[in-house]
């Protein structure tokens, strides 16, 4: 319906499809898989988004964790094995399955209020980043139209959410695009894994096409992205993720400027 | 920093806090309190959203099946207190937690892919909707700025997703807001819940600030809302699911016009 009128004519849709995630773990002869979650995605980059989740989740922490990777061997439907990754871990990897069903199901043990998701953060392991990373403001406000253009069309349906790594001098490293925009990220993250290379991670900084919430900031944290650029408006929690710490935040980001909510230092200009 | 000059001003966030969800269920004597799960939302209507979660979740069907809702009364600390929604079911609801655990975490028993999604919800009883609801083009261009009007000044910090309930001729009853796009639903269907009018939300149209998900049409056709539109796009399975169960499915709904996408007999104009 347009201006009043009726018309019909074909659209793009971007696809959501089921992805069921398995892990195969153990020591020796004694190894089990099992299914550890279900979740919404855009197929592409399965594996990237396998591999990013589990180190999103602690579960792996670089690739020689991960002794191979692919889809569910037995699976015997085409479009379920399709939909079906399997990680199988490194002989002898701790994997504490009870405890990652706790995480995704029940109670925090370290209470409910934002100070609390804080410790839990530390209590996890992770640090203040001390990245010496900087980048130019004139160069941050480029990052979401190189995003655009490096999604090519695609990113006009408005359906996908994308993110991107940069260098600091603004040269596109890695795009990831989903439905969802914590996959985005995980399967960003999880390439850099793949490719034995979460090193660039920590000198780069990361554009994301939607707000910046707790949970991204949180992903950007445990892959040690030093500077995180979104098109939209942080949460008070990412906020506060990013001051503790100390990864820069920026929101808002247009060619017109942005707000900086956390480590202004490394914004030069 | 604007046009290269920096400039140091207040803003202001939308809060993201966890919540944690816990249910009381049982008969008689036996009756025990479990956390069901921990959610990033906005502070406000947690009741609404506490119960409109278990009803999406096929926990509760109406207001009768809970007891009593209120904040947990054994957390001593005045903060987590606030972020922690305990429900009581009625006497002998059946409550089978390890199901839902199932559900949080491993495989669907009907596989992974898209037909398999949708065959779920037709095993979880959900059924096409019969409404004779009808709104009028006019009305459904206007939906947006109406939301947006009722939110007020905050909508314009852009971190918050609202949804809102409107009569098909635009009267609005129901307005929600969330960090969170599933909680906003969830906060709008648990208010109708509570009040013990979910009849509403069988004659109306739901706007959504957003892209309409897989999870949001799951939402709403358990809620029987025939008309759903949504500011941004639709996903591939969101149209999908509003094709099987004859959801209305309206998507880039502004002033100019939309595009509908499943459901059209239901417009006029």
């Amino acid at each position: 319906m347009r201006d009043g009128r009726r018309e019909t004519a074909p659209d793009v849709l971007t696809v959501e499809e089921p992805l069921e995630i398995r892990v195969t773990a153990g020591a020796g002869g004694e190894r089990v898989t099992v299914p550890l979650c279900v979740t919404m995605h855009t197929p592409g980059h399965d594996f990237d988004l396998a591999a990013g989740f589990l180190f999103g989740e602690g579960i792996v922490a670089n690739r020689e964790d991960i002794a191979r990777i692919g889809l569910a061997p037995d699976v015997l439907d085409d479009e379920e094995r399709a939909n079906t990754v399997q990680v199988d871990l490194r002989d002898g990897l701790a994997f504490d399955f009870e405890r990652l069903r706790r995480n995704f199901t029940a109670t925090s043990a370290c209470g409910v209020c934002g100070k609390a998701s804080l410790d839990t953060l530390v209590h996890e392991g992770c640090r203040p980043l001390k990245s010496m990373a900087r980048i130019h403001g004139d160069v941050l406000v480029s990052l979401p139209s190189a995003m655009t253009a490096a999604q090519g069309g695609f990113a006009h349906t408005g359906g996908v959410h994308a993110c991107a790594l940069f260098t600091t001098d603004g040269r596109l490293l890695t795009l990831r695009e989903d439905v969802g925009r914590h996959n985005a990220l995980d399967k960003l993250v999880g390439s850099h894994l793949l490719a034995g290379d979460l090193a660039a991670l920590e000198a780069s900084a990361v554009m994301l096409s939607g707000r910046a919430s707790y949970e991204l900031l949180q992903k950007a944290l445990r892959a040690r992205i030093p500077i995180v650029a979104s098109v939209g408006a942080p949460s008070s929690l990412a906020v506060e993720i990013a001051r503790t710490f100390d990864v820069t935040l920026a929101g808002f980001v247009k060619p017109s400027g942005f707000n900086v909510y956390a480590g202004g230092g490394r914004i030069d200009g």
